[in-house]
């Protein structure tokens, strides 16, 4: 049998994350209220509903492999030419082929310890070498350390997620603005937006184009299509040429294509998704408070929240599982004793409320009992 | 502005292709019948059209990562192991992660001059080395020539197309078997059958894994779900460990597991598909013989049409899509005198005999006037 390259033979067989199913299937669960990847539990908005419903007929044919509608409708939202857009089968996507663009093996990379795992599975996967600065212990990114981490290792990409995935912080326009000029001049910022639906728009970095800058948003997030499969970067021309030339050029399936599209149409649809999402915020606060839990302020439509130990929060999830619950933890310290909930419907807040309270107890059982 | 890697910095922009929708931007066309793309004019199987819509009520949910309800089936389907199938979103994802995981920069492969062009663009985007064989003069792949050329050259991969895209030929069991015993013992065999739909499985390879061979089949074709973006690999489980190490692990939509899945289910549609298809080709050739054009005997959902030269098949294209009808033609000699067209319904078949007919009139206008 011919050995792959010495690169991918090398790589581990690992992946950024267990899905919700695997998990299910693993634990005998056969129905599960997903509050563990982030999805909309509000779903899509009725008009990208209706156009994919529409565009139904014509699943035989491939996407417009261009996507010129899509990319003239977000060069037009985001103040910038058509050439300065790229559109990927979500955020994943986009990551993997800047990373491919801008990273050869051995190149540096720098990103907070603990942030996004498909950002690093890209980073491992191409041979480039990540450097990371860990999160302050009140979860916040520190864009200074970041910023001189990049100049010591002459780092060619940064990775910033803002608002922050799996913390949920957010670093406002003006701090960005002074850590893009803290960069070094050759390094290229890839600011993952994906929750950047969440904040006021005016809280963002400018819109538009910025040298060095690679802004991704994602229809997966607040605009409720993660099973769709679309995102898109706002990026200077250079790298959305380069990211052309090594693109799948119809990857992004059709019904997404228009989907997006629509979507874009409901901005009434994601303001009420995205007050409701901050209703919810608010109620997982009070539901950790009354169990004397902690939790970080979030920009996102998700909540961590401290269980006190790594060992405490691995088992609430266990627990939170066995219950029929999926949520997710951070991996790395200091987030290492949180567990990140998404914000779901009122009925599936209630549900992990209510949840929430016996994986603590039911945890806190067999800390006495293995004492 | 920093520089993309020296290996993607150095690629030419080009594309695999330019899409139906930009041709008909460029031509000032609005409405197009698609017989270029050899996508399914028959549409997807009604039982996947039902599973797709009921899902769309999930697709704010991610599609499993693993895709085990569709991975199960089809390893029941083809007699293999779960752990044996891989699953992209389309062919062309498939091919790109193959390149990636077995040919390193400099790395040799071998395929037919003016084969699938989206397997030479992932080629050359990984900076390995295409080595050809040209085609016979009439359409069939030098299945002798490409495994010597792969001996000569210690290729590591050798595509092959089976049946062929864009000639339309097709070898048999016995030629193939012996093709793979033809190989270099350390060359893994890309087996392309996106266009397996089209014959009978007892003339493709022996079902099931055989080593060193990666066997592709997608749902683009026979199947109608192009749009969709779904296509899967049978392999050792050596490869499919190696791609996954590298794969876009949520990267295949929700709606297209789902539709594929029921697709495999109604057999009946897909072997109508087929049949009417088998028509339309005899339909094709009749068409092509009207106006003293050869054709190539073809065993997919397309005919190509010789139109006596390279210059004359260029202008036929034009003509043809001046008249609303998007064709493709292959690049490369000895075929490129042809024009490839997709067997549509029996409609746009009448309506391309007629195109047809007042393009090969334009041509030869065109060219006695030009003398």
């Amino acid at each position: 049998m011919i050995d792959p390259t010495p690169l991918v033979g090398a790589l581990p067989a690992n992946k950024p994350f267990v899905g919700p199913e695997e998990l299910a299937r693993n634990a005998g669960i056969t129905s599960l209220i997903r509050l563990g990847a982030n999805e909309s539990s509000f779903g899509p908005p009725p008009r990208a509903l209706a156009a994919m419903r529409a565009e139904f007929e014509r699943i035989a044919y491939y996407g417009d492999p261009e996507m010129l509608d899509l990319r003239t409708a977000l060069a037009r939202k985001h103040g910038c030419a058509i050439e300065e857009i790229a559109i990927g089968s979500g955020i994943d996507d986009l990551l993997g082929l800047v990373v491919r663009a801008y990273l050869a093996p051995g190149d540096v990379t720098v990103a907070t310890r603990g942030s996004y795992p498909t950002y690093v599975y890209h980073v491992d996967a191409y041979g480039a070498r990540l450097e990371t600065v860990p999160y302050a212990e009140n979860g916040t990114v520190r864009l200074d350390a970041l910023a001189m981490r990049a100049r010591e290792t002459h780092a060619r990409i940064v990775y910033l997620a803002n608002p922050d995935n799996p913390s949920g912080t957010f670093a406002a326009r003006d701090a960005v603005a002074a850590f893009v000029r803290a960069l070094p001049p050759h390094a290229l910022l890839v600011l993952d937006e994906a929750y950047g639906d969440f904040v006021e728009a005016h809280d963002l970095i400018v819109d538009g184009v910025h040298d060095n800058v690679v802004r991704m948003r994602t229809f997966s997030k607040a605009y409720g299509l993660a099973g769709a499969r679309v995102a898109y970067a706002v990026a200077p021309r250079a790298v959305v040429t380069s990211l052309d030339k090594i693109r799948n050029h119809f990857g992004v399936n059709r019904i997404a294509q228009v989907g997006a599209l629509a979507a874009l149409d409901d901005r009434a649809f994601v303001r009420d998704v995205v007050a409701e999402v901050a209703r919810g915020r608010d109620e997982y606060a009070r539901i950790a408070a009354r169990h004397g839990c902690a939790t970080i302020a979030s920009h996102t439509n998700f909540v961590c929240i401290d269980c006190g130990s790594r060992a405490r929060a691995e088992t609430v999830v266990t627990e939170l599982l066995a219950r029929g619950i999926f949520v997710r933890k951070p991996a790395a310290a200091p987030l290492d004793t949180y567990i990140r909930v998404t914000v779901g419907t009122a009925d599936e807040r209630a549900r992990f409320g209510d949840a929430f309270a016996e994986a603590l107890a039911r945890s806190d059982t067999n800390a006495n009992a293995s004492r």
